[in-house]
């Protein structure tokens, strides 16, 4: 229970449905695991096409499932006609992507009109047992009058700044 | 040129088989295109997989190839017998990911003894000119008595601190 | 020469003006150099209260070196009636801060309608010799409706995000 | 209660130590008020040289404290002959520095035999409640073989890389 009030009632559709059309996820492999008001849980499991030469999951790969872990939770807090865009964010690896599966969460640390601020960590489960991967500070930023692409939709691209 | 003086006189053979080994990098469709001393290029194709939900190349994958950029920057000014660990990084999106593909250059800032920091960034291909997408900061650190993993070989894991 | 059109004729003076405003430049001994459109210079001369155990500049006096280079930089792209928060950066230490002054340039990097991202490096000068000490990236969010605080006016506080 | 083990059984009084040196804390006017293993809190009470153009307590005031609150966490678990320098942080502002006093605390993420990461909060004192203020991720590196500076000894520079 993260203390939020979310802005729509049917946060967790949203973010599923947000999830469902990033097709990154898909070529990842990332199962969307549980939603909360300003919180997201994502897993990533091993496979060999996530490595990088030492036989770890790939920082890339880490950092495309942390984005999208704090991009749904600041999402789940938004009304349902805004639309998110990610500013920035920082990783910090402190252990390397071992183990059978990445869990990463992320966490609204500051809701905000325009910008939403997120901590979002990277978990290796070694044996059954958590150990840190990656934290990250992410900046988020709500765009009131955007929608999400539909199937084969055209669209202007937006800015970001 | 970057006015760097390789340690390696092999430091492009180095650059490209540890790109052979992450098999990340296969999985994104990144292409090596340009390597010299604390310098690379990588361009990452458009694909419908690298999408997120507005139709534009998702932060992962941009996150994934610049990370790479700046790792195999600074892997090429290491001596032949050392590894590199990527310590930490930050990204600012600062236009959306468009375009027919992604370029992006990781360049030395400082090289140093354990810790080497990189600049690398993004730019979208639009109707063939350049756009900056995304600006990093990256921290990769030397691991003097590590050798990359052969196949096949069970790796015991090591520490990024 | 920077390439960026000022919104403001006015933009030196505008800098200059809120320079005179943020005491903790006054309390640091920061001096501004130079402004042209998405770019200012500041310097930082030594002295012994600048210090950490080392006897170098203190990190969190750089990091106030560059936060306001960076802030002024963008500043100076911003329409007469605008203001300016920061919202987040990110510095790299890449060599102590030694020798005589420390001299930091800001450059924007994207100037955008509501956030501007910065590239601000702060240089030791040793023996006459500029040599990098700090290098960093900045996010600045433009407020479109606020003033400068003047001298003795209470304000309520504004919101960041 | 951190859960950490300190190498150095003084570490209080190292980090007391260390703290006495750093010459920028009196400028600024910061208190040390708590130490544990692994864990700093400083206090910056309100005075009108710490300010920026709208009265609140400058960005660069608020980095210099969160600086030193992570470095001292970080400090404290190292054994008695070690020393520190900052490698890198990231500083994300979700409110304006108002209220009579900021208040930081570093706890350690992460040791590491070389580096160390840390999250470091700033939280402005506003009518005796906490409201975060500042958030951030930093990475501290031990240096094995480096002892703090006694006065007047001159050093010759060290590298950060």
């Amino acid at each position: 229970m993260t203390g939020f009030e979310p802005r729509n009632p049917d946060y967790a559709a949203q973010v599923s449905g947000g999830f469902e059309r990033h097709s990154f996820m898909a070529l990842l492999g990332v199962e969307l695991v549980r939603v909360e008001p300003g919180f997201c849980e994502l897993h990533l499991p091993w496979r060999k096409y996530l490595l990088q030469q030492h036989g770890y999951f790939h920082g890339g790969a880490i950092a495309g499932l942390l984005d999208s872990a704090a991009g749904f939770a600041a999402y789940s807090l938004m009304p349902a006609d805004a639309n998110i865009l990610t500013v920035e964010y920082k990783l910090n690896f402190v252990a390397p992507g071992t183990g059978s599966r990445m869990v990463a969460r992320g966490e609204v640390l500051k809701p905000g009109r325009t910008l939403t601020v997120v901590r979002a960590d990277a978990f290796a489960i070694v044996e059954g047992e958590e150990k840190l991967c990656c934290a990250s500070q992410q900046t988020l930023m709500m765009l009131a009058d955007r929608h999400d692409q539909k199937d084969g939709e055209v669209r202007a691209p937006a800015r970001a700044g």
